[in-house]
């Protein structure tokens, strides 16, 4: 339950689709909660007009941050002033803020959310082997937080050898002798082993990687939210391994959005 | 209390300042109650920044309509691709929606929730003789309203004599011989007296016309909104005239948006 004046602060979504994006959904009632005059809203731009509505938003006075999901995270890139480190790795940005100077700097958060999320369950991966299937804007992100996160070894890999090069290139030269690319999952001896693909979305999807090739201490790991028991995570639970499904890593990602907007 | 999601539909009201802006106050209670899924949110343009903010909104496909206040409601007729013969004769806008085919139409609601107001409160204009003192954006805005809405003579003011006969030049032709320019205000015979000056605003300011010189049977109407009662009003009641208000003009504009936008 917002209340909206005209001293009301903004911060924009912007997503193509838009309607079943969840964030405005669960910020909105914190910022309510703590008082904070201040709104999300959703903004549904078509790729072609990014860079229009990007230049608007940018100069309108009230408006201190942006969203940004599907498919916008790689344009988005390239219309900030400013963009960290990890966002430039992981290739996609899904977050802006106004500067004080009034320029804007760029994140993200995808990665941070989940493992925010690894660490509020008990796996904190500092330390451990970790097989990560999937390069694309999901699986980016999730292995710069983890490498960020301290794991020891980064195994990856991707159905496309071309991604797959792009992504294990800037990552070796930015975290030298932690990232292996491999054209299948090196799952032996994972201590974590994480689902970046789309596969389980649906219920005839094959199994991203095979759940009995880890070692009992593994923990299986999905990124995919609804739904919330994917094949995956129900084959894992059935070999007794720990499953880490992929809901908590939005509410988290909540957290990082505010921290790094100050609110 | 609005409740914000994916599928929420946005309105942007467009000012500088911004912050005391009453409409999302006022419209968006209306639109909980109704279960709209649909929020106005303030936005504050610089001047210099219009061109690129209303470019980047009208690409923004989820944005059905635009309000517009100070000071940009006379570049916004430039920004629309369909704009209302009584806008263009007001030379200002203040809502734009998007239509069907993707276009854009602008109207003006200023003069039309001050009609609707004072019809509202028993003082229809038609036919009646009127005393129209300023000729500045409302004042332009009232002027094509009360003649829309059927006065007999409509007699108009202002201290800058080229924005008088700018303004009685578009209506003349428009409205034949019903409206009459000068430097004084005629009152002796006016049915109806209106104040669309800022005079008033401070309680200092000198009062925008004599009521003494009107007849009894006179209304007198005011724009100004805060303070509630001007002088003006305090002493057209002080001489037994009907004394009306500003602050309905704006709860009957908002009539005229959710019209204007189908809501």
């Amino acid at each position: 339950m917002t209340v909206i004046g005209g001293a009301t602060r903004l911060y924009a979504l912007l997503g193509d689709p838009i309607a079943q994006v969840r964030a405005p959904g669960l910020l909105n009632p914190v910022l309510t909660r703590r008082g904070t005059d201040a709104v999300l809203v959703p903004v549904h731009v078509p790729a072609a007009a990014l860079p229009d509505v990007v230049a608007g938003l940018r100069r309108v006075a009230n408006l201190d941050g942006m969203l940004v999901t599907v498919p916008h995270k790689a344009a988005l890139l390239g219309l900030a002033d400013r963009v960290t480190d990890r966002a430039r790795l992981a290739g996609s940005v899904n977050a802006l803020r106004r500067e004080p100077d009034g320029t804007w700097s760029a994140d993200t958060f995808d990665g941070d959310g989940f493992v925010r999320a690894l660490v509020a369950a008990g796996h904190d991966p500092r330390g451990r082997r970790v097989c990560l299937v999937g390069a694309g804007g999901a699986g980016s992100a999730i292995a710069v937080a983890l490498l960020d996160a301290g794991v020891a070894a980064l195994h990856l890999t991707d159905t496309d050898p071309a991604r797959l090069a792009a992504l294990g290139g800037r990552l070796s030269e930015a975290y030298p002798d932690r990232v292996h690319g491999a054209s299948r999952p090196r799952l032996a001896d994972a201590d974590l082993a994480v689902n970046a693909t789309p596969l389980g979305l649906r219920p005839t999807d094959p199994p991203p990687f095979p759940v009995a090739e880890l070692p009992a201490r593994a923990v299986v790991a999905d990124i995919i939210m609804s739904p919330a028991e994917t094949p995956l995570l129900r084959a894992a639970r059935d070999r007794g391994l720990a499953a880490h499904p992929g809901e908590p890593m939005l509410a988290h990602q909540i957290d990082g959005y505010l921290d790094f907007f100050g609110l």
